[in-house]
């Protein structure tokens, strides 16, 4: 069984190229040796074919004019999904994709910085599809993940770790954070818990009783 | 009476400079310009240094070393506000501040980009404050302020706006947008209003029934 045809088997994850804010070339291409079944967004086209980067999947709303047969002629083969839907953003319509193809989990890159908006959005709406796909947004200071109702990772001493409400998370309960949650709530913009940290080399717990609760794991 | 004797009559907002990603020179020139009364958190002490910067105060917990004394002979006068307080951010500290010396408007740049706790940390946690201080956080994509109850302003046709909301909103009615909202709610991770605009050149009005909205002015 080749590399590729297990990829096909949907053993790793997908990656998807979102249209915001470039990571570092050294992050892309790690993420490119590792899930490399990609599904680029709207416009981030462009700037993916300069790069050399050969994705699977093109999807938008393309609201925008495009040479399609000229790209699908650079890009060969790319499926190209065109999504007129407006409420959804482009990110959620490529994890409805994924999720219908059966994939397990998605990395997600060039989510966040520049606009706002679009970083408030596409970090907190990752908890709408957590029950159904694994996902993890990575830029150049943060990796972002939902977490399930229970969580275990090891951490050296002094990992910056965030945890961030996506609204009210109810019965937070941490091991191995310096500052440690015995069964409180956060809430955003009200409380919470950014900037706490792994207290030791060591396992770090997290458990919640309802809500939706993001971790952080970001450095300067 | 003089600008200066004016700026201490606090009829100017003030200005925080936070320790995230750097705007351009020239925003930050335009908002130096426009708010002299300068609030500087932590280490970006050292960048506004550089930057021939002399702020007025200058705030942190000061977990780093400091050559304070160097420090306060280059910037004269300078006054340095120790807040060891962990429970609070950097920022939310500063507005505490400025609320108590009864300023009635802060501007905020260098909150946004770089680590996304910060980011996210720093634009939910406006809300706490809007009874107290008119609260806007600037960077080269992005304009975010928490709305009051009741909020015009006039944009021309086209203009991006997304309101973000902090938690659940309930009750919320525009006039002059794309997509009109007429009493809905809009809830963070599940529904909210990114990528909305001015439908045509005119006021926008938003009312809000309860709960925190941010209104968002992104470009890419």
């Amino acid at each position: 069984m080749s590399s590729h045809h297990f990829v096909r088997e949907k053993q790793e994850p997908a990656l998807i190229i979102a249209n915001g804010q470039e990571c570092s070339d050294e992050l892309l291409g790690q993420l490119l040796e590792w899930n490399p079944y990609v599904v680029v967004l709207d416009n981030a086209i462009y700037r993916v074919m300069e790069k050399g980067i050969k994705p699977d999947i093109w999807m938008g709303d393309f609201d925008t004019d495009h040479d399609f047969q000229s790209i699908a002629d650079r890009i060969y083969p790319l499926e190209i999904v065109h999504t007129p839907d407006q409420i959804k953003t482009d990110l959620e319509k490529a994890l409805d994709l994924l999720v219908e193809r059966g994939y397990p989990a998605a990395n997600i890159v060039w989510a966040t910085g520049r606009r706002a908006d679009h970083t408030i959005t596409n970090i907190t709406n990752l908890v709408r599809h957590k029950h159904q796909i694994k996902t993890v947004i990575f830029d150049d200071y943060s990796r972002i993940f939902p977490l399930p109702a229970s969580f275990e990772k090891w951490y050296p001493a002094g990992t910056p770790l965030s945890l961030i409400p996506v609204g009210t998370v109810e019965g937070i309960r941490t091991e191995g954070l310096k500052y440690e949650l015995a069964g409180e709530s956060l809430t955003i913009g009200y409380r919470t818990g950014s900037s706490n940290e792994a207290a030791k080399d060591g396992i770090v717990r997290i458990t919640v009783e309802k809500g939706d609760l993001l971790l952080m794991e970001c450095h300067d």
